[in-house]
């Protein structure tokens, strides 16, 4: 996986791009597809593409731009989202009721913001513009991938499979190599370093000191974890944490996320639509709990992050988020940043676990061995599978 | 108010006309208005649209038209609503997430339901065909009305105050007359007789004795219901039903629904935009629990469902549903139609209030005095108020 | 069953009497058992002992007697129930929690208070003073029927049912008869008259026509039950109100509270420990739903609270609490009495349904035909059963 | 604070010592304060006393003594506590309406194991044997803070304030050291080693490497934390995590447990009583939220758990359970014992913090540097504090 740091030279050019992706992904969608918004965790693709828009006209051009008349005077308030220093807020809950603006105005929002955007980039000039355009822009690549398996989430609940794009990619994976490759003790340096961009929360680059282990070089696949669910691997208490085994019983959970037994055969929910599970492709949508319970399973362990980020240069990733057995917390002197921007990471730094990688969702350029991505244990939408180790 | 007894002979041009309507009153929607379902009790306009094509479909076609072709396959299953007799249905509170079919589906699903309707009246003509016609275009129009109050209460979440029409009738009410009705004591006759079409929860017409009483010719105003306010009314338990207090301190309710204070001006949000509220109009959009906790501030009461109905011809009634301390409970000898008709209405008698009248959102033909309208205590996206007694 | 009406005169020994018969009914308690509240509607024993207390103290002591001194100065905080108006209150969901004061001083509490009131009686009685005694003691004997159907519920969470009285009755009914009796159509004169104690609930004596109807003489049975039970009767739909068979779903409810099956046979819970289910014996611990279900099932109905009134004088009743499809409303001129009195009835008048007579946990002298007791639908934890018409 | 390596020959003596102390603890209990539960995660005194007991006989008496009979039927199932392993378990939450057996056959319980452990200790001594009891040993003592504590939060429900111990200790800290220790960067052994005992968490000696930091002599107190308040610390989210402002918003969190301002003058609730809050005392019963929000505050932080084993030897410990801003989670190489033992630990590894130390409700002899405590970050009726670090 090539990490493409951005030259600022090249911004202009870089924003316009990643601003295009995003309009690319809404290509499949019709009109109804940018409105729903069935659970509070997951947010409609109208909301993505105007909260990114949001983000740039809030955080620069009312800042940088002196005579910047705003879009609309509604949107700042409508597009906010966690951001609590920037003010009132709509409700998280209740963006699939925002019918207006339409998808249309949404849309001419972003052009008016873009124009914006690269005029101010080209009249005024400056490192923290600069920095902050590059933040906005991998704020947006983190939008685009919520935007897809935050659509992939909705579309489920169709019970008729609608199918977003006929190619979607379901990553098989027939090539892959099984051997362990063994990481000797030691210190190892962890965390961002170099000039590229990264969040705050890789910051703080510190030593930490890993015993000898030994990691697979292959994720786990769909046979695989079939395996598991026949060995009664969701009946079985003792594979799993106490939350988790409460979790699956309360939930009724007894197989990953979008998977279906249709006539005696497994299928998954895919955006290409419904398709026979193919026990060579690689596992997704499963919760820390169900990797976790299937390492316990398979009498293995899964990686801390740090060891996951010592030997990542040995590994081919980036198809799959991997769950790790680390907490999500401050690395030593990691610093909140001041103002809106410093609400970004640290404040989520509880109850959630580090995964690493990416997946084919993640935006081109928007994947690097340092990246921490974090969600609660629980959660199943994005492409989350299982590296183990022992 | 005139109540039209539909004749045999118009069943097919009242059809096309109630169908009509349906469509009409979607005109000024925009696609993206046609999907939110942010609460389970309310529908989307095109949840609306299809499952009142549904009922056609289900309940006529398949059983009247031997050769009928359904449009989809699916659509039996995704917009049946409460019919367990019927088989398997979608999620109540998940169909704001079906974006396809889309809504251009969903129009030429009603043409191709109305043409089918249409011949099989013109070819294979029966009592029992007319009959399920008629209940299928009262049914209609029942959700005529709940198309508009269900999206005036989807639109009413955006913080921004969305119209639907400029010209959307608030219901001023200036010439009204304050005087007393008396009613003597004596044995009524209660329920629906004669040809014209009603629901089973009318029949069972019987006998009830009422005591002489008094009730007002004008339904409550915003003027009268804010002294209420201004005098403390949500804040002594001593007016309130024990469930009404725990209501209304549990949700934080402190006026009626869609009452806005601004700069301290009270506001209303109507389908025409947010108002500044007219003292002269009829409260709207109270819970029983308001209209109860209201008279017994006045010292006053209100009506039962049978004075309500022995009253009714000596008052102008229709522009607000009114609010009975009856509870919604079997005539004698009412009977339940056997099939999925009758799971219609009896299957909800319980916890329920009477709502007797009509509201400006009723569809013109499908109010009569012996109607029995009915929600839970608490509910308040209808346009209810109060009328007194004593 | 015969009414005693309550001769002033007596008020002092009667009072004694009621009195010492809560004591009597705690006899077979260890100190254990007077402490626990698993569930917020159930109160434990020792709150029903001072509870009781308190109502005297406040409500007559406090007022009558000027120089009394109060026995605690946080009894009357403690120890008040829903009675907003007389100030804070301890929350009721947290009474299981108070473990001080001990039940010897809750003893010495009703010792003290007891001494007061025949004191007052003697030195200074009045009209006003004997009726509120009356109102106490009508408010003890109703706590005195909670504290044993309350303890059976406590005690029931306790996996190795533990036995409260090894002779306590289980109402065998061997001897009842089948006969349907008709009554007429006419105008009847409904609720309380005399000069006996009666709620204010009862009183507003009105007509009501009664079309004419049967009524059987017997209560539904164990046995009769269970033919329901195994025709299926908690498995389809169509016998339950919508509410009611969401609530046995979503509470995974199959058969009456209390019955168990052990190696295929059916026990139940009783105050006299755990019993072989007698398929003789009348059918207690039911739900409305459940009583309107096998009402459905059997192609019969229950009665209203004025049928069951009118034809009460020609029925044997008393052995069970009978579910009417009655909502319990207020009577026509229902007054409700100023102060805390006032808070004793009308406030409940939603969402909850009438039973009439009185079960074998009603105290002697408590029960009349115009008596209304009211519960929520789905509660089960009272001695309720089924009695038919048609 | 010194840790006392349990003698194996001294087994029986121990065992007894600690035993008794569980009984000395309930000493000052009338018979109703044994009962109650009224929240779900703290146990009534009377199930503490019980568990442990079941305890010894369930793990230890039914396995080693072959003609062991058991004490009761049932106690198997009734003192169950999570241990699946184990068989069917009464419903955790219910423990409070458990009110027979009654607390004298609990104690005849304990007398009962106590001999029989004891003669088993004489009669078939073996090495798997102590290691059982000496687990026990621990097990008990774990309930006895937890005694304590539960006991404290449930008679705290009680409105006046329930005295347990007129002569409970407060833990002031007079002469406390603010001085600030400077630990240097390192490789540093984590884990118990050595021969006494230790749960299995601790387990898994490895290396870490820290990097250099500062750690503060005291505890912070009342007085100190006071300041915070007064300072809006509860008023301005950016002290808090996202999850901890939720909290304390949902929650309506103003201030640590038992804490109660009357009359404008802070008190607190103890185990003595109520009393004037003391600002030199220790700061007590803080969620792990608002430890951390303090620190952040304060500009500082807390400390990781291995910090604190590093620096624990520098500093005087034990009077307050200390947050750190570790989770719980695995050491390398930690394994989970087979059977019920193996429940005892690893499964909770996930959603909770790490505290290290001890509080003066611990019991003597079961506090070591490496001891491992964790808690959901909300609880807060431990005795937890606050200890800064930069």
């Amino acid at each position: 996986m090539l990490i493409e740091p951005i030259q600022k030279s090249q911004i202009s050019k870089r924003f316009v791009e990643v601003r295009s992706y995003s309009v690319s992904l809404c290509k499949p969608l019709q009109t109804e597809d940018y409105i729903p918004q069935p659970v509070a965790f997951a947010s409609p693709p109208k909301w993505h593409l105007a909260h990114t828009t949001w983000f740039f006209e809030e955080m620069i051009l009312k800042k940088f731009s002196t005579d910047y008349q705003e879009f609309h005077s509604h949107f700042s308030f409508l597009f906010n989202s966690y951001y609590q220093t920037v003010g009132e807020r709509a409700i998280r809950a209740e963006r699939g009721s925002i019918t207006r603006p339409s998808i249309e105005e949404v849309y001419a929002y972003r052009s008016y913001v873009d124009k914006h955007i690269v005029e101010l980039i080209e009249n005024r000039p400056s490192n923290e513009l600069e920095e902050l355009i590059i933040l906005g822009i991998n704020h947006e690549q983190q939008h685009q991938e919520l935007l897809l398996t935050d659509l992939k989430h909705t579309l489920h609940f169709n019970p008729i499979w609608p199918v977003y794009e006929q190619e979607y990619d379901l990553t098989d994976d027939q090539n892959r190599s099984f051997s362990w490759i063994s990481i000797p003790e030691g210190v190892y340096e962890i965390g961002h370093q170099g000039d590229g961009f990264c969040f705050d929360n890789e910051l703080g680059r510190h030593r930490a000191f890993l015993e000898s282990f030994e990691v697979c070089e292959a994720l786990v696949t769909n046979g695989e974890y079939q395996e598991f669910i026949e060995d009664g691997g969701y009946k079985n208490f003792k594979y799993w944490l106490d939350e988790g085994w409460s979790w699956i019983v309360s939930e009724d959970i007894h197989h990953p996320l979008y998977w279906k037994k249709i006539d005696g055969q497994w299928h998954q929910y895919t955006l290409a639509g419904l398709k026979r599970l193919s026990p060579d492709s690689i596992l997704a949508h499963i919760s820390f709990y169900e990797a976790q319970a299937y390492a316990t399973w398979k009498k293995m362990r899964l990686l801390t992050e740090f060891e996951w980020e010592v030997a990542s240069d040995q590994l081919a990733w980036g198809k799959r988020w991997e769950w790790t057995y680390s907490a999500y917390l401050p690395y030593p002197n990691f610093k909140i940043a001041d103002g809106a921007v410093g609400e970004y990471n640290g404040k989520f730094m509880i109850n959630t676990m580090v995964l690493r990688g990416a997946s084919n969702a993640t935006s081109s350029g928007h994947s690097r061995k340092t990246y921490r991505n974090f969600f609660h244990p629980q959660y199943r939408w994005q492409y989350t599978g299982i590296r183990l180790a022992k």
